[in-house]
């Protein structure tokens, strides 16, 4: 089973992070690719980018598709850009990281925090929260103000950020579960797990379970109605 | 006082039509300007077409800024795309058609049902209507199958679909009034609300409507936090 | 074009600020009316106040409409007081200054929160806030024990708790915007939106505003079922 | 125990009928007084009438209050008009027959369907629904069409519209029981309870038997800040 | 009328508790019964204890049937374990203590808040809010530590944790009226309402109230569908 | 890994064909246990089956934890009976065939359709689908009167009524994908898939999936305040 990884922004550190996190987490007969875009933003922290990403996962699955096509893909960005589009374009399992952590995370206990980046992208998981029946789930949303390509090297002071916001959301908040709200954090779970003592979920490896999961099930995207291949149509220019 | 309408798609037909629409309902002291991009879908019917959709709204307004700006920026298409992305860009108000049509359509009755185009963009207005809260108030929601390069030229095939498809919604789920979802309707309201004897909601108009008053307020898009103006970045390429 | 506010407490001095907010926020070809009724409380602070303010607003519309009629009506007091009533007497728009500032409001960003007089009233803007949609607007709520009169002549000292309370809400409560919570407070917008760096929305000048654009739009309120006219009744007595 | 119920329209017939519901549910240590006003409208079937409805509770209590009180009041009017104002009033337990009957029927079963009289006073038994939690609850509302003041002789062609009304509501929406929306239904309970085979809920009894509880309980009206008592406030005039 | 209360639990001193406060409440002509298990746990604080007192209420309830039966049943335990099967075996009313509870709060006031004994509790009666449709007026729940048996004798430690958490939510949370999360609390009521100053619900008495009110309305289960009596089956062993 | 299916019925057969569907959709390192009581009821189809049914739940597990336990658990009954008890037991995932085959399916479309048994245990099926979040995605419930002993040999006639309800809410509601409400549905999968032509859920797969995804991320069960390890308690008796 092939599993390809789409990274909307243009850092190769965080796609090589990204593609590693989601090896260790795929069972023995999963194969891994990961793939980013050559022009685009490098880091996806505003609505602008979100812009930007969207096209960049069209254009990621269909330069896939035009090369044989994989058994599933994963949104690998945690605002989830272009996730619509791409069912549309595939009939195999398609997930977000953002969907699969959230997912994941309602089945460890109640509730679950969300500690993600810069507090203006918060808008955008709001919806996706509410979007995918999380609101009752989700007790705290917390952004950490590190900027997404502090943790394309794993910065120490990121990390220390990071750690004391999760211990928050367990102590005040009393969240069962930690969110992380990035892809760039994918190589903090275990620490971070340590340190609260709760499951804290990295939406790669959450996706990349699901997605396979899904192809054992011989299961994808539905294509009634929303779904559907869309019609290709000329574009004036 | 100038209002610039931001149509997604490329059809120079609908992008008249829609300012006709605007310049009937706007104050005598509103100065009305339409725009479209030049490459792109010719109409905005999946999801696919949403990801170039938000990309033309951004590019719209980049250029309307670049030419010294509006009062106000309308995004004439029925899934307000790029809705999120146009209010980081500028300080002035951002109204999308469908939350302008909603809004409004609120405040004629206590309910309103949605008539679009294809069934397969109900899923998009789903999460409009939950987004601007409206889930108590929108009863039904009805794609006629009509495409919308068919009301370029409103053909009476169209229109007579459309007008059964009100009817229905007013008949059978009592809806107190119409929200017509796509910018190409906008020249039907008024022989729908003859027709069904309910307020029919033309999201251009509605749109002209609340920016002119939110610029008469002196209020424009709220820079606290998640709309506040996103960092220009060197982007890799 | 005529428009009629309707103050629902007896205090003179409250319903001129109320007609200047309005002309300030009208267009050009848009005349305002301020009336309120001879007897009644001369603030509307509980719920035994909105008993006889809805009387008023009947009373008012009814008077209005055996003069002639105006071509829209705004309720002009927080609770939206008489609201249903007054759409059952007329078929033009009636718009409540509650359901305009939270409409408006939540054009301006993601987030509201409203700035209220007593604690006491802050069920009724609770249950209007369910009513409109917008439990998940609006971020909270705070009664700032300014009574309502103290507004007639915007003492200092009420204007500095109110502003005090606006800050909190902002920077407590990350409020994109604000809501002011009584018609006597329409003449600190300005100063508001100055202090607080944020959208201030005063429910008359929305409201304004709103009959405006419904009245160029040529819709008003629908007459299908809930708000079709009463049926004129002999009462005993 | 002194239980007073508060009809608010102005018909003594339906006043009887609803003091005789109330003594055969309540228990034998309790004492039923029914008033109605002097003037106001015969039924309420409006939000006009609502408005006089509310006006009429608070001058009833009032009036009860000025002859010693009561141990507890029933507001006996399906919109449950002027209810807020009554708990400012008293510190004793107050009911309304909408709130008593969709408390009780959700005890009967997880779901229960409205059989009322108007179709136009859907929209408040809509709003009441909503207010009291019973959203999940409530499958259906059906207005019958059938006059308030048909039912002031319980005529035989109302009661078999109102008998085909709620065994459609049990048949097609599978509500577990019946609220009848309407104190003027309070005779039908038994005969509806027979033909349908599900429990029919009579909110009158539904509320004596609440405030009964309530006032052994020694238990009524909380007076932290949304119905304190309102301060007596000489009104102009 | 005969009303019998279904300790799960096996504490004789809370089962002698119970009644006491149920006689309190109950009408001059409601006879009171309680009764427990022999065996099982002596507290209900986990899901797993959950899973015991379940089977506890339903055995009590087979036992009291083959004795004759009751005219209604009360589950005096405040996660109404075996609520939905006790409802499925008898035709009569069956009412648990947190849902009696919690309705009668409401009536009281918008608001109210639950205080109860651990922590490890508050999922379950989240849960419980949730399905009474009380998420709106249900403003804070507290666990105070304190244990279930520390109630069987009133603890003096144990009351003035109780009283304080009482009063933080009062304070705090503005809450207008408190639900006791445990029926050994049924005897703090009293002093607990002079405390706080707001109605103190306990659930026995709560529950015994509406369980008569039923009774005298000749309604009990609904038997269509769900709580239709299930088939007796052979089971295996 | 080994993951232990839970089948609180007495089933044999129903015990085979769920290994035998768990094994299909297990990964080529993942090792499938099932057990079954040996006492309680056959099938699951009431509340007062349920409550047996969570007994054995806890029984199942503390028998395999005794024998050394495994790395995870499915609770293989659609009502997914005594899993927050479960939780509570261990801390490796433990997911309930129904909360794992509605997180799956709402990763295939906006919405599905959940085909079950008999129409007394939609309740059940509701509560879980509020429960986790599936309010907005679940778009229809059906109870074919299928009983469960009947899906032990898939009898034809059972298989063909629930096929055709499959269609019917693929046409008629419009669901994006089916849920079987029933463990013994799991063989029919392919050919249901098939006839409707939209991903056709099992839960017992789906669960499968969900604890090996779980497991291979290294997280499990949160032990933080409601599913930490309940005390062991001496029993009365």
């Amino acid at each position: 089973m092939r599993i390809t990884l789409l990274n909307p922004n243009t850092s190769r550190a965080m796609t090589a992070k990204i593609a590693t996190a989601a090896r260790e987490a795929a069972g023995p007969d999963v194969d891994i690719a990961a793939v980013c875009p050559d022009i685009g933003p490098a880091a996806i922290e505003s609505h602008l980018d979100e812009v930007y990403a969207a096209a960049a996962v069209v254009e990621l699955i269909e330069r896939d598709l035009a090369a044989g096509g994989s058994d599933g893909y994963v949104v690998a960005c945690f605002g989830d850009p272009g996730l619509d589009a791409a069912r549309e374009l595939v009939d195999v399992p398609v997930v977000g990281i953002a969907e699969a952590a959230m997912h994941v995370a309602s089945l460890t206990g109640r509730s679950f925090a969300v500690v993600t980046t810069l507090t203006r992208t918060l808008g955008r998981a709001h919806d996706l929260v509410a979007r995918y029946g999380m609101s009752g789930a989700c007790v705290s949303m917390t952004g950490t103000g590190v900027a997404v390509l502090d943790l394309e090297d794993t910065e120490p002071a990121a990390v220390a950020t990071i750690g004391e916001a999760c211990e928050r959301a367990v102590e005040h908040d009393r969240a069962h579960a930690i969110v992380l709200g990035c892809a760039g954090m994918a190589d903090l779970c275990a620490q971070l797990t340590l340190r609260t003592g709760v499951p804290v979920v990295d939406g790669v490896a959450a996706a990349v379970g699901l997605v396979t999961a899904m192809s054992r099930m011989g299961i994808g995207t539905s294509k009634l109605d929303e779904y559907a291949t869309p019609p290709r149509r000329l574009v004036a220019g």
